[in-house]
């Protein structure tokens, strides 16, 4: 691959320029207020995964405007009684909850683990409600003329309710809940994170970080969707930035309170990573990242997740 | 390059295995007529296109369920009192109407040219109305679960009623309307105006048509979004193939009864040419192909046009 | 893509380093003189382009060396009586004039339109009298000994031979003749409109721009051609660029008296953007120029035909 | 990617051509007396795995030649008294056991799960004892030259030994012991179960099969080794497809006893589905196979997991 | 890469479908004594080789039309009295002569060697009496109007003259002349050989042999020109075939009467197996070939070499 | 391709930052003199080339640890009495000796040339004693653990011996033997020559020079080799470039007393010319070197060789 980004230094330091818009958070709280008035009780159902360490459910919870989302909460089968430490998992994109025995990593260290489907992309959980609005295919530029109508405000707003839903169940300490994701993922750990009020984040080669520097740089799906978009209708450009400020993680990062340990790969294409020190130097909580300098958008992998069950160990205890 | 598909005998001979469902008339037909039903009327608005010799005005009119459709309707500046023929053209994935100065062929020889918009692609009208069930990137599988709910049910439809439409302007002879498009287009342009009652219909590297063997051999965009869908989603193929089966142009070929002029290019990567002929030998009224043996998607480009302003010249005269 | 020349500020200021060759003008000028002297009457020929809004006509002018050069001559259809406007149109790389329904853009906002045949690449005007000396396949390194011998010392002839005979048609103002070209094209329409001493010059991202720099950082066809030469051949370097200096846009722009409408891509590795600056900036006339952020080498396409128009509307009127 | 291979058809009845060499047992079975000869006993030490569902111990048992060889022994947290049917798995091309919370499938479900690592690639195991014999970058032509000296020679034995040890640890029921493997792992849980008896065998998308059809068709890595090998050597073609007869999965399937489950992704360039049909058809147990057919070598997947605890469920109860 | 031209049974058997013009003979017969006609003597320079073991000379032969063409003749520094066998070698595609020092197999094993420069290409001889008619980038499609004006006309006519001038130099025994070449060495070693009359061709995957179905099959540069220049041109397929049976290999193999040592490489792409099965089943005299099955277009290298100094001994002795 | 390294002012004063171990000269010592003590005597087999001017033995010598190493010995069949200088060539990555026919450069210009195979690679040699330990396909990080164990230890060892071995010939002047290669052959000039005790240095593009900077810029082949190695064992990284510091050619450059004549080409992918100025601005000698503007890993080529024969006049002189 070769590394293609800022010279180490001024990476490290670099400041993303993401506007943020003077109604962020009244455009967000408003969302928010609407999408819990809307909310249903969270529904489980127990499901065969064919395993004896890992009990699951199949969970439908109340995301964006009461709509039901889907999900698989899976718990230790040799828990105990007390309510355990929850983390809500997002996934990268195009990607879904997929199969109830696939992805356990946090159950089988013991937390509560819920993955969370993500609408519209590769899983089973609907996006109504789209405006329709002219797009090139990918999810950044669905619903470009506004943020009230574009895909990540829905998603996002999944992401926050999903940690209301976790925090809600029995089985969960109420007081530990946090947020993981890996690329889509990792932006979504931080936005509905921050946005949900989760005590820490994980996020690994976080995407939907820094969208004007992302699209000027990246050379490759998603962030080049961006691109797609605007070479054709040229006029298109002020008006898609200013609506994806409104889902960049980096302006969520700008007001987050609570420890994230971040991650990032120096030879990362598709989330590079000046994108990524674009919303970790914005974040405004105590933080570390770990660098794999030798890695694309792979990034850390079991190594990385080793260092997240240390430093939540440390964490939670 | 390189020719890749069928042996050429084989290959003119050759026959889809696309299923024709037992409601496919009854389903477009009640799709029609609810649509037809709720049609406001047809507005249009004259626009400055920077041109001398070709007047253009912005039009609005009513596709599948009554939604607002936009599209350019050109004439000869120097036209006479006599209502010309009129052609409606459809456009190429992900595009667009474009601009009103952009796309002006059939209006220069002589014809009322109506340019629609293709929803939720590069252009200008919304798509309302999208399930907005899981699926991958692009607009193949957007609605896979039920042909109520798929993506072109709502442009085939809006394609239909283009023709209506078109039928319905005062400048246009309405008895010799016809359809016509590229790639997407000549997909549309087959659907659509078999669908909408069109006196000729021209089909240039028709796209959409027989999915099954699309998805096998295809190795380019878009077919590959089958392909992208159904490697994560492997249990979705049979209902995804017969959601397909009533947005296939195979289908509709073969209730066609008025004449058919296509063009397919040996070396189409993007529409195979067994494909095309998968269309071109379904279709049930009198036709004649053009082959383009050393093309690949971009088919015969003016050459085409010629041989369609030639034969269209002797048709319409 | 992703950007990937200069810094946005440096690109904005970058001067070309191109020398100029104390007899570039004599050269020339002699150039001129000669082939001017061997130049034969214009003859045109009306053509059946099915067309019914515009006339066209088959022209053979004298270019390089009083050689028959080939073109279209468009009018609108309903012109009245005062001469029009001319503009020279030139192709990009290994095109030719095509077909005559193909190429009309300007007809249709009422000017005379002449599209002008590129001789020995994909039209109808054969290349008489190259030097047959050795080159690597394409046109750059065609007679690279001496600029006596270059391809491009006739095609350029040629380019500004068309504005003579443009000129003289009855059909045009010769006081308004203006040259156009995309890529190839503009590079022509840049030495052919200078040379010719066209009122204007339309040059969209143009090709045969700062050819020492194009060769050190361009990755793509045609620009590569130079590198494919001097791989094999090391010792050659010095006298092609010598050569080549000759007939480099960079070197007409910095004798140029009349406006010019520049575009540039900046996501163009085909003209990479600094190469279209070293022409841009060396413009020693009135000048304007439009940047595309995220295209590659399409550019501006019908967006910049409308800035054109517009451009031109306030300028001849 | 679009099919490839054969036609359906002759690809299900597809017969592999390898030759099976006269003395296979017999160097077999040498093989196997000699390095039980050398064998040590099996040593754990249990590791921090982080989790608290799955104990894990770091397993070093005695592979070919008596060299150590690493594993991860992983069992449930919450077993009972009651020995495991016990699963054998080996590694993809290139990797190793990895880290110990990495490969835990089997042991979710309540099997005694043995990673085995992969000597001399990404693992933690040494590859004493190569020939050093001239090769290609990669493992299949390591010791081209003999049998005796062949990489996977080493490779199949510690596979074989591997089945040993995990029968003969305390919490497996050795007489429920079987192999799996994706791939490369694959290909060892073929000639590794049917060499070392295991109970029956899991083989997904196996590589090393049908290596003469294999080398003549693939398109890639690694079965291009053999290619890139032959292409400067052109004498060794023999010696090394004789050599190469010894280590084809083809012909361990041939002498199979036991139930088989394959799996075969129809679009998959590297292990193309005819090679794969290659060792299925000839084996020579009861067998089953699932076909998937819009996968390249990603194959199952989850899909397939679940459909191996399905099998499994069925076949230990 | 994979095998991929016609099954290996059909591949031995497969004979051209090329015409074979009426006035093939004539044509040439005429041209070549047209050019002789014209010839001038034969010039030889000494030139510093920089070398102790071989002698070199630069020399000037009268090729096509009289014009000079280049070469190297080198000879055994160590040679003695009597008169030498002779090899006439030609260069690959867009090659040269290069230098004097880099290709000097024959001389070696004690012929002498005439390395004949390439007119136009990348060495030192102009190609004059082009006749700049419309192309593409490269030699396929320049002068394709007609064989009186096509590029390899004038190159054949080069390579059969070159025979004349070696069997007229001293120190070859005129009785023992032969040509070889690779790739497009080898077809000029076929035509060129046939037509100037040598002992023996050696012919390595040569180039220029059954150009209809190397355009339709071939993937790679150079065949492709001829698909570049037909998908914008397409209507002049017929004629563009017309003029390129007259530079055929396979028409001179119909024709030739002395023995010939081909060979092929099975997985080349740029000169695919059948068409140099093409030129060798209809090769009419005595012949034998090498397949080189695991290799593209780099052939057999210096295994053919060995086979053919091998065959020559036999040959000459 | 296009320039893509660090600004050709900076590039030409770039310093290698690579560490000198502290005991990289007592390595090295210690190592040459264990295998010398294990040497046993050159054995010498005149072989058939087929060649009337050159005759070549078939040499065995003691490599590290007495090991037996292949290589041919041409000397011009024309020589006197007189012994030769003799030049040690090594061989590019992967490759082998070849056939006795095949690289013959220096022995036609008067040289003792003796071609070195590589062990394990494509040529004659095996490469005993190698330690298995893990690594990814290639010879980068065989070895990876420790100096003592990785390959280029013993590579280098046989190149610093072959040395020896040539000036331990009757037929060569022991007061003249240099050493030559391109690429990793370069490589080994430089570590085999200065540890040799060479008169002189020639190397062309060397591999093998500045690891660090060479795994953080290189995109290609053989140096990504690193990459893939570290990008999944992600820990291993100081282990690794501490190893690879003691065969790294900067180092054995910083300890140079000879004259050596380097080259570089710049837009090399493989070999970036910024390490290969890392050597060069290393080199504690007598210097020189030849840029190559406009190519990239083929380098100079025969022009190089040029230089080479004439500098060598001078220097032998």
């Amino acid at each position: 691959m070769g590394y293609a980004d800022l010279p180490l230094d001024q990476l490290r330091r670099y400041q993303s320029e993401v506007t943020r818009p003077d109604d962020f958070d009244e455009f967000w709280q408003r969302t928010l207020k609407e999408s819990r008035a809307a909310a249903a009780e969270t529904r489980l159902e127990p499901v065969d995964n064919r395993l004896t360490t890992v009990d699951t459910w199949d969970v439908t919870f109340s995301g964006f405007g009461g709509q039901p989302v889907k999900g698989w909460l899976h718990l230790p089968a040799n828990r105990g009684e007390a309510p355990l430490p929850g983390i809500v998992e997002y996934i990268g994109y195009t990607g879904g909850r997929g199969l109830p025995h696939e992805r356990l990593g946090w159950a089988l260290a013991g937390y509560a683990h819920f993955v969370m489907d993500t609408r519209g992309q590769g899983g089973d959980t609907d996006d109504a409600g789209g405006s329709g609005s002219p797009s090139v295919p990918g999810y950044l530029t669905q619903g470009w003329r506004s943020p009230e109508d574009h895909f990540y405000r829905r998603l996002i707003t999944d992401a926050a309710l999903a940690v209301d839903a976790v925090r809600g169940l029995d089985a969960v300490d109420s007081s530990r809940v946090l947020t993981h994701g890996i690329s889509q993922g990792g932006g979504l750990a931080i936005s509905g994170g921050v946005l949900g009020g989760a005590q820490a984040v994980l996020a690994d080669v976080p995407f939907l970080c820094d969208f004007p520097r992302a699209a000027w740089i990246s050379t490759r799906a998603p962030y080049d969707e961006i691109v797609h978009f605007l070479l054709r209708r040229r006029e298109r450009a002020d008006r898609l930035f200013q609506t994806l400020a409104y889902v960049d993680a980096v302006n969520f990062a700008r007001q987050a309170g609570v420890p994230a340990l971040f991650s990032v790969a120096l030879m990362d294409p598709t989330c590079p990573p000046s994108t990524v020190y674009g919303a970790y130097n914005a974040w405004s909580g105590e933080k570390s990242i770990r660098e794999y300098p030798y890695n694309q958008h792979e990034g850390g992998q079991g190594y990385q997740q080793r260092e997240q069950y240390d430093w939540l160990r440390g964490f939670l205890n």
